[in-house]
């Protein structure tokens, strides 16, 4: 079906005065005595394009498409008083699909709850065409930001037999369904597919520091899953991640990319989606676009945990959890230091060892390990990191410390064993970036096809 | 740690003369005389960098790095009689880490076979570096391509509650271990975490479909799995897929696609890797630059499955699988058809309808569907694909004939309820087209971490 995009028709002047063929969808239709108007959206641009429907050699003109119907349209492409625009006469105008009165998206203004509940519609609304461009353009900043540093793109296993963090949040994968015919869980690992049990990968860092020791510097960008109880406005069960690893690094180098690509991509956006921006800034978060741009047009703060634990103390602040060194930084902590005091993003580095991963390069005060947080306003945590403990036998010392279990990690000994090399990655929280960038509340609403616990549709 | 990647200093004419620090892992290192010589590489590049150490001022210097360690060298960059080289003293080398005699990968020439069995090394190894770079830069052009085209990148769900195939070949995802204390399925399903049974996705189609009926052009690129027993050379359990989707499209649209987006990445491979096709070129398929060439320089050929059935017939060939009008087309059909009929790419289209999907459009003659599959050369299918049922009553008596359960799909068919459109799209499988584009013969080794059936390592 040949015709021309929408964004197409409303950004390329050189189309004015043409005929041009069009396709999408009513957005909204009136009817008035001459002529008739439709708002037509193809879904490639936030803007729709204005059909001016000439009624003079028609005047019994009725069917006037209805909200829903989907629509292909040949007329002059014209400058309107307002807007771009296609004059077109009934005969232009051919029907691809009807729409009954019932579509449950005729009017404005859906709450995103309601939204939620038709996950399959939702993406014909403003807001989520606006949300999910901007997906798209920072995945593309992102790719592009490593591509152009020589940052090799590894995917990672999502089936792994491994748990990077040591915890037991995962999914478990298997093609044996309900059953009692197994007398053991034993058994039922070996008739399994792999012959052995297998998870959902809560991240790919592992494997990514395999790749680095080879490749040098990669970055993984794939789902990750968690199978936490946790249902709240910043928890998915299946979430997109971001994970470089960068060999030949230490921490500071580490903290170094992760200021250059967040400030990249959030540039990259601005340029690229100035229209979602500002629809985001209008109906979302007044101020949207400042922040953005003063974020990007400053360094990030530096503070260690020690020092944020003294700054929290001294705050005078209520916290519903309270502050002591050596407890973990909860959202009402890390937004209170990058909202209140320092008014901007601030990276948190030095973290307890008793609080962080095995694989975390232990600092000389045998307290702390070499981390990092990176925390934003609005958000709190978006990225963790840290240089990895490169040292086999201070490696294999914590992972003792936590009973874990060493043969399920030999091949990840051995990157210790055969040239050994400062390294060290952090990993994203894709989402949460992208409600960070548009001000969305909740990461159901950030995502096409959100998955939480109890909810799959 | 400041350093300068090895593939900067080996094309970065402008260093030639300067000192520069270089990190990376010892390929191979020899003594003589005055002089020693060690190949280090840093996994940036498929190139060593050659460090010649003047022994002049340390005459007993005897411990030249070892296969495997890995250094930061710091000296001056000279154009040597070959090659660029750093040259430097003893004193400019420092060991990061060492490495033992019995580092697996001391000799060059290992099998492919003896590689697979150490995954988290292999990566190191000439073959797994230029198959893992060309991998990253295939996925950048993919998304580039439809960037530019401005489909929006969308991440379909990887847990799921439908089958897109109808077929019964899906992983269980389950937060229930081995267990007898739920007496039936229904039980069991209602306590796992989605209150529901819920498996990995197959494909991201159904969705994908979802999101182009509302952004207009979309693609998804993530993982898709396959629990089919199936231990061959082309089958993964864990696949990437590349998966657009167009709205307001015929089956010409997604086969005009398809060609343009294929002959774009390999062209981009072309001019971005040619060390590493090279290396493939030398090692793996003689006269692979050529295949590759002459492939985006000519026009894909076209044949119905019917008038293909009748050139197989008619070929005098003897097929393992007997060729009929009905049958699918088996991978040796399939060479047979793209090496020695059209010896080019050719897309294969309208197939009878019982052997193809649900969704697929059905064709006027009532026997056939609008499904198109790209062969080529030396693998056969790469990209399979179709314009999709748009109307209802067809759909439903489509799905209805295969005895599906409708009621999962009430979201898919509201699509064709609330402004349908001729829509359309296909699957390529991303190792396949790496295999394609590198000569490697085996999937296995066209992903860092394969997963197969009985094997998770």
């Amino acid at each position: 079906m040949k015709h021309i995009d929408i964004k197409e028709v409303l950004t390329n002047k050189e189309l004015i005065g043409q005929q041009v063929t069009v396709c999408g969808w009513v957005r909204t239709s009136r009817n008035s005595k001459n002529v008739a108007f439709v708002e037509l959206n193809d879904g490639t641009s936030l803007k729709n394009i204005q059909i001016v429907i000439d009624k003079a050699d028609d005047p019994d003109y009725k069917d006037i498409p209805r909200v829903g119907c989907s629509l292909k349209v040949t007329g002059a492409l014209v400058e309107g008083r307002n807007a771009t625009e296609i004059n077109v006469t009934p005969a232009d105008i051919t029907l691809l699909g009807d729409c009954p009165q019932d579509y449950p998206l005729q009017k404005k203004g859906h709450t995103l709850e309601f939204l939620r509940t038709m996950p399959h519609l939702r993406g014909r609304t403003n807001t989520f065409n606006a949300v999910m461009r901007i997906r798209s353009v920072l995945a593309q900043a992102i790719h592009q930001y490593y591509q152009e540093r020589n940052f090799v793109y590894v995917n990672t296993p999502l089936i792994t037999g491994s748990d990077c963090e040591g915890a037991g949040e995962m999914f478990r994968v298997t093609t044996i369904g309900y059953s009692t015919e197994y007398k053991t869980e034993d058994d039922y690992d070996a008739a399994d597919f792999f012959g052995r049990r297998a998870g959902l990968s809560v991240s790919g860092q592992l494997e990514g520091e395999m790749a680095a020791t080879a490749m040098g510097k990669i970055y993984t960008f794939g789902p990750s899953f968690r199978a936490e109880n946790s249902n709240t406005p910043k928890h998915l069960a299946e979430f997109w991640h971001v994970e470089p690893e960068i060999a030949f690094a230490e921490l500071e180098d580490v903290i170094e990319v992760a200021e250059d690509m967040v400030k990249h991509v959030i540039g990259t956006v601005l340029e690229k989606c100035p229209d979602e921006i500002a629809f985001f800034d209008a109906h979302f978060e007044k101020g949207l676009k400042a922040r953005l741009e003063e974020l990007i047009s400053h360094e990030f703060g530096r503070v260690t945990y020690t020092e944020a634990i003294e700054l929290l103390k001294k705050s005078g602040e209520k916290f519903v959890y309270p502050v002591d060194w050596g407890c973990d930084l909860q959202t009402e902590h890390e937004r209170y230091l990058s909202e209140k005091v320092f008014k901007k993003a601030v990276f948190v580095t030095d973290y307890p060892k008793d609080i962080k991963s095995f694989y975390m390069k232990q600092n000389p005060d045998g307290k702390t390990v070499a981390a990092v947080d990176l925390l934003v306003p609005g958000v709190g945590e978006i990225i963790g990191g840290s240089e990895r403990e490169a040292d086999y036998d201070k490696l294999i010392a914590a992972m003792k410390e936590r009973n874990m279990n060493l043969d399920l990690y030999s091949d990840y000994l051995d990157l210790r064993k055969f040239g050994t090399v400062p390294h060290g990655g952090f990993g994203l929280g894709f989402e949460r970036l992208i409600m960070y960038v548009t001000g969305v509340q909740n990461i159901r609403d950030v995502i096409m096809f959100p998955r939480t616990v109890g909810s799959i549709r």
